[in-house]
């Protein structure tokens, strides 16, 4: 008799590649003590019944009722963890007056460590009962803040990935909030580093510190160069922004001469543990560099709509095998779910296809086999944002992580409905309230 | 001392104009046995106390808690009744397909009564659930549902807008799903009227029947005219589809060698009780005829998105004061929600305005001044659906219907808050479990 310490009996669904997903019906999804999905028995396999009975005996049985279907859980790959006070507000401001009115000033209070600790602890509890298991964040500039992140990733059982935010370039960050120099921002970043790994002592899963660069804009070359060396140095993911907004976009080129992309990659921050948010108006030249390097995009299309100039090409990307995984960008996004991201991901997709202005004849309104479908969607909120992290989650699958969620769906079928329809209801009805219970390696959390 | 039925106190947003939203905070809103808004007092006005005391005695006092506001309820212009069972469902099929497969053969299970009681019981309390209190829907080509859908808007006593869906063509209709000839459909809409009288008798909130085209492709040129007699004859509100797509859009130039507004004109169906769904392809000339006739457009942002070809320019039509309210359009959008709906607008519209490919240069991409704020999507909501329909409803203003929803922030506000930012928050991140109550008429309903 094998003992699982938990054995999820019922329907899931799992990306099988960018364009497939898979369902499978009744089966028995078996973790381990470890956390990991040590075993997938299947509805007609010899052994269903003599593991369904072990683990009612041991009580280890979790059956799904037949409203309910498993699920990855979803990785946000873009959160800007300070701006959770401030998502749905001011998104009809220039991104200019949006960073100085709203987003500096905010970011700026969490030295506080008691305010840090207030809005972390409930924004890590709201991604969670999302259905978001493993979230990529911006911090702020002060680590006591940082700290305060890493404890609630730490205490709700959270995969996290959390960086100290770098901008030392007097030019294009206020005084109140930048690092002194580039010589203390790299040596906040060690020390943050340092902190990290000594909270994640006896932890059953660890936060990983990020060397995040605001974006080229708020950063000296010295900085760049120094995060680009800490990177190699620990072997750290990288987070930042790249080619987000036309101003952006033209910033590295005015400033630089070069590409935004150009730019990061000599300075040692394109690596295949590298996460760039948006990418809306990279070039060929870029993405390329992009696949070459093992980079993945944080794909954000709410926050897209307000200051991204563009839609990301997703379909392409993903064509093209490059990394692309879901972010909710809060608070350039409004909403903390990646269900809605995944809704509008498809939307923003449709309208690239389409074309938007009606006063263009449809042979030139629109872009040829843009538009993605649910399932695209879906395998970029599971596997596109694992792979980027190199993570061994984001599917239903023996020898991966039991990050998972159960949901059900939000409204009657009124009759049978086949297992794709189920799936997409899924994708465009699931809220908060939906999502039943959310486990992280093994251990239910919500 | 008046007494008055129930008075609410606390805070409200209601539209002024398409760009301003009026507050008032810890008012009164007085409503008189008739369900009218018979008197809002301010904080400030002499009375106010007085008036407070009175309904504690008279035991007739709501007050709103302290994170709760008061909103007009929402009105949706474009609901198909019939293929609620279906919303989320087969979004990427092209609309031909979409028709055959899913609508057409699902819309034809109406027939039966108990079918029809099940699916649009449960559609009424979801909507009226979502805060909308009006909803203009289109039923099927059978009675016997349409009337079930009748019955369910007077028993939760929600204001309905109920229209017999007429198709007659043989060309673009299927046999099984069709009326039987132009005659029988007239027929069958005059029964349809009758019997809604029948049934309003003694209700405190009667239906309105409406005359219901589905659209120029599924009419032949007898039903159309004969539609628009029928119209006049009985003084009904009119819905359609106008423009909706490249292929609708293109259909009226090919069969009758005019624009689909032009047809529908012609036949006496664009009056000041018309409600046109999506126009997103009106052209000038369209748009200065509902204008000149006071025609409604029934704006479905979701819908347009996997339907509509291009995006409304909303901003454009609000500003040459074309009445323009917001639909769900279930099942062609996948949610129930008009807040989903609010959103989708503004994003829609802001992508309209900057473009979404990055391929071409910024000052070519977008177009100029398209882009919507939260504040003309709730007037669209409220004050553009009201207009649509000709009700005194849609705004917290004394002579007006009392259709209202009380509604609470989703999320933490972490601190002191302005008026103009919570109205933001709650337009980005309300859904239905944030929506406390809702009144039609006087009457609680949730
Ligand atoms: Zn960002
Ligand atoms: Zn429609």
């Amino acid at each position: 008799m094998i003992n699982y310490k938990t054995v999820l009996q019922g329907s899931y669904y799992t990306a099988i590649d960018e364009n497939q997903v898979g369902h499978q019906a009744n089966s028995l999804v078996c973790i381990n003590d470890e956390g990991t999905i040590a075993r997938i028995v299947l509805a007609g396999d010899d052994d269903y019944q003599v593991i369904v009975n072990d683990a009612k005996q041991q009580g280890t049985l979790v059956s799904l009722s037949d409203d309910q279907v498993l699920l990855p859980g979803f990785i946000d790959l873009h959160v800007h963890a300070p701006q959770w006070p401030n998502s749905g507000l001011a998104l009809d401001r220039p991104l200019y007056e949006w960073l100085e009115e709203y987003t500096f000033p905010l970011e700026a209070k969490f030295k506080e460590a008691k305010y840090a600790h207030l809005v972390y602890d409930n924004l890590v509890e709201t991604l969670l009962a999302n259905g978001t298991t493993t979230a990529l964040y911006f911090g702020s500039v002060d680590n006591t803040g940082n700290l305060e992140l890493v404890k609630s990733c730490l205490a709700h059982q959270k995969r996290g990935f959390v960086g100290k935010v770098v901008m030392d370039n007097p030019e294009q960050t206020p005084a109140y909030y930048r690092d002194e120099s580039a010589t203390a921002a790299l040596n906040e970043t060690e020390n943050f580093i340092h902190e990290v790994a000594t909270l994640n002592e006896n932890q059953t899963i660890p936060v990983t510190p990020v060397i995040t660069p605001r974006f080229l804009p708020s950063c000296t070359d010295d900085v760049l160069a120094g995060l680009g060396k800490l990177a190699a140095k620990y072997d750290l993911p990288i987070q930042s922004h790249c080619s987000e907004s036309d101003w952006e976009n033209g910033y590295a080129l005015t400033t630089h001469g070069k590409r935004d992309a150009t730019v990061l990659d000599e300075f040692g921050l394109l690596t295949d543990k590298s996460v760039m948010a948006h990418g809306t108006l990279l070039n060929g030249e870029d993405i390329q560099r992009f696949k070459d390097r093992g980079v993945g995009i944080a794909h954000c299309p709410i926050s897209n709509v307000y200051f991204g100039n563009a839609v990301l090409p997703a379909k392409k990307l993903l064509s093209e095998n490059v990394k692309v995984g879901m972010g909710t960008d809060i608070s350039g996004g409004y909403d903390p779910s990646v269900y809605q991201n995944i809704r509008q991901a498809i939307m923003s997709s449709r309208l690239l296809n389409d074309g938007v202005d009606s006063e263009i004849t449809p042979d030139l309104r629109g872009k040829h086999d843009a538009a993605i479908t649910a399932k695209n969607a879906f395998y970029m909120a599971t596997v596109g944002g694992a792979k980027s992290l190199n993570l061994a989650t984001g599917q239903i699958k023996e020898g991966y992580i039991a990050d998972l969620q159960i949901v059900h769906a939000k409204y009657p079928t009124f009759g049978q409905q086949v297992p794709e329809d189920t799936f997409e209801k899924l994708m465009y009805q699931t809220t908060v309230s939906e999502i039943d219970h959310v486990m992280t390696q093994g251990v239910f959390v919500k």
